[in-house]
């Protein structure tokens, strides 16, 4: 979707909440129920999505008016971003509609951001558009480095940007990787996903990538909208996806994050989900291949306890044998593992590591 | 100091230990307290550094014997990754140290990282080398563009990154920008750092740096190590340092941190702190030169105003009368303001704000 296609569909949004008012009829649009209760696992994609229902956004309704009116503003604030080619955030929109209505009227359409943030969701299901495309940015994180080049088309400018080139640093991921963003030779045969932003220089440093012909990405903690696209994208590209985390709470809900989404997100799931990755580790299992980590294993907090709980009940993870064996395992030692201790017997260890879960086909679905 | 320096000092220190056992001596060395009490503000250079007091760990002390058993592997591990030329974390340091006593010995050497952390700080100190010296990474943040490029000696290879060619993405400032890192070329005339990796993005997408000639740094939140040393290093080269933060606790935080240092950083407080660094806004003040953001306001929290009252206690911060006029404000108004705030006009209005606040000098010390 580009600056074009983002202009006409708001444009066709105003126009036919224009035409309505102008036939004397009631303004009004269709998104869809985000709530807990339309939030689906599609088994046959396998990612979280959004169900059938659907709701009616109308002016004519009282309980509404309001909010229809800031749906309105938020559009129209939108297209101008879009006209100006201009980015800025959620937070710095709230900011504009506070102060806009402001001039001319005594009271402030919005005081809280609360208010505004749901608004742009339900824009960005009726109408079929990310806020990525509606000049939005969202948090951006996530580094990556491999044998490939980007096309930045950055304001006037296209920069090239080759990620095998970005020595230590690596290339920051932006927060839309569709608009501004294009991936031209992409060379690799693999991206590997390392949670830790100190393993993945660790690996980087031993050019891990290049002796691979992999692309190395950091989400650098939870993965934000634009590296779960971005991976999502490489994906789609026909690369394998392996994903090395903590074996815990946090590293779990990271790989499924990347994997199906997330509840959050359901409602750009089939955009942001990559239900081919794979857990590389590590993993409790790998306790008896990788003795030494037997003397590095931590006590699971009550978290870890918890949500390997409650992963065990969530129909798209006990489906997989190799999870719930995983689990319980978990919930029977107690223990939990991190990443980071595979550079105990030497800092290069964990490369090989890698090496050999991929070679052996060894990591989880 | 370069690799051969780092493995210099660190022979050194082992030489010593072990001509000290050689000599049937007792085997010593000499670090700097590093409790509060021995934290001073050096009113002349404008940072926070360590008193005069003075630790002696010794080996025949029952009390210290572990911890300097301790301290002597840190420093052989330390030497290694030196030699290796590869670089970890302290937690891969802590892993390293669990593993390899552990192969002949069945007790561990350490337990918890809470352990290896101080021993750390205490052979950064005593051997006047920063952790990043020891091939330790710091946790790195923060990100850059400008007219300026950098030269990454990256294992054999010297890469050449132009921080004017880096598009939307920016340059993520590493760890060490002393051993790892060669500054060339910096044209620029003045560096401004913006608390927030969403207005940097702003700004950079105006190509404000370039149109004001000007190095745009965002600490991404709280700065880094490496982004620490990396303004400090920009202002030995004469740069003006401008800080552009929110008026509330974390930004006056921020700002603080970056200028004199922090407490517990003190002991490489002259390596770190920018004492020329002045804060350009936002400000209380600001709120009577720029009237809408009298609408933009938030309630100051609970922490925004028991942080104001800390700060006017602070002699490196009540010796400024603008600093105890705009904390004095934000105790009487209870009032917060975010640099956001500054979108709200137009999304460009935050580089005319920038500009002209520089222009006529108004920033506070």
């Amino acid at each position: 979707m580009d600056e074009q296609d983002s202009r006409r569909i708001l444009e066709k949004f105003g126009n036919g909440i224009l035409e309505d008012i102008e036939r004397s009829k009631n303004p009004k649009f269709i998104t869809a129920v985000r709530s807990r209760s339309n939030i689906l696992y599609d088994e046959k994609k396998g990612y979280l999505k959004l169900g059938p229902s659907k709701e009616e956004r109308n002016f004519m309704n009282v309980s509404q008016t309001k909010r229809f009116m800031q749906t309105i503003a938020i559009a129209a604030k939108c297209h101008k971003f879009v006209s100006e080619n201009l980015h800025t955030t959620i937070r710095g929109l709230f900011y504009q509609l506070k102060y806009s209505l402001g001039e001319d009227v005594d009271e402030n359409i919005f005081s809280e951001q609360a208010e505004s943030n749901p608004l742009i969701e339900d824009l960005e299901v009726a109408l079929g558009m990310k806020r990525e495309d509606m000049n939005l940015n969202a948090n951006r994180k996530g580094i990556l480095a491999g044998n490939m080049k980007v096309i930045d088309k950055f304001g006037n400018e296209k920069i090239e940007i080759d990620a095998s080139k970005q020595g230590r640093s690596g290339w920051p991921i932006p927060s839309d990787v569709d608009n501004d963003i294009e991936f031209v030779d992409v060379k690799a045969k693999y991206v590997l996903v390392v949670e830790k932003d100190t393993l993945w220089q660790r690996l980087n440093e031993d050019k891990f990538w290049g002796k691979q012909n992999a692309i190395l990405i950091s989400p650098q903690g939870q993965a934000s909208r634009g590296t779960r696209r971005l991976i999502h994208k490489l994906s789609e590209m026909g690369l394998p996806v392996y994903v090395f985390n903590d074996c815990d709470a946090w590293g779990w809900y990271i790989y499924w994050t990347i994997k199906t989404g997330s509840m959050n997100l359901a409602y750009i799931g089939q955009a942001i989900a990559t239900p081919e990755a794979k857990f590389l580790g590590v993993t409790m299992a790998d306790l008896e291949h990788y003795e030494f980590l037997q003397k590095l294993t931590m006590k699971a907090t009550d978290v870890d306890i918890k949500r390997a709980q409650e992963m065990l009940n969530y129909p798209w993870i006990n489906k997989y044998k190799e999870w719930t064996d995983e689990l319980k395992m978990v919930l029977k030692t107690k223990l939990k593992l991190e990443e980071d201790s595979l550079q105990a017997p030497r800092l290069t260890f964990v490369d090989d590591y890698i090496v050999d879960k991929i070679k052996n086909k060894d990591f989880l679905p």
